[in-house]
């Protein structure tokens, strides 16, 4: 069973390294570029049948070490 | 028009900074992960209509800035 986990900074935290990522797109001439915002993504390979026992795992594992509740939001995307 | 850009290693690359999570899994109970791999994700809002331009200039920002194309692949999901 594979997931995809998406940790990404809350709106309301500032994100520097998006910042400068955004600067430097811009200085190489993407104009376009109105946002960028830089986050984390953890795939974790579990050894483990259900889609619904997995999914509740991967909850606890984000809430207790993958992402920091209090300035990221996180996002369970679960595989074949 | 926003795109998400996803970020990873390339599975012949050592990932030590999963290597170091998954180890942080078993160390907290979380025995049934077999493996983790941590890589980027990169929001960027775009100023353009047109999904086909977009893609093309996403593809072009990876190449030369987002990802490193010796260690790493990227993935562009288009959204709304």
């Amino acid at each position: 069973m594979k997931a995809k986990v998406l940790v990404t900074r809350k709106k309301s935290i500032a994100d520097p390294e998006g910042h400068a990522v955004q600067k430097a797109l811009t200085q190489l001439g993407f104009d376009q570029v109105k946002n960028v915002r830089v986050g984390k993504i953890i795939e974790v390979e579990l050894d483990q049948q259900s889609v619904h026992s997995s999914k509740e795992q991967l909850q606890q594992m984000c809430e207790k070490l993958l992402a920091n509740p209090v300035m990221e939001n996180f996002e369970i995307e679960m595989q074949s």
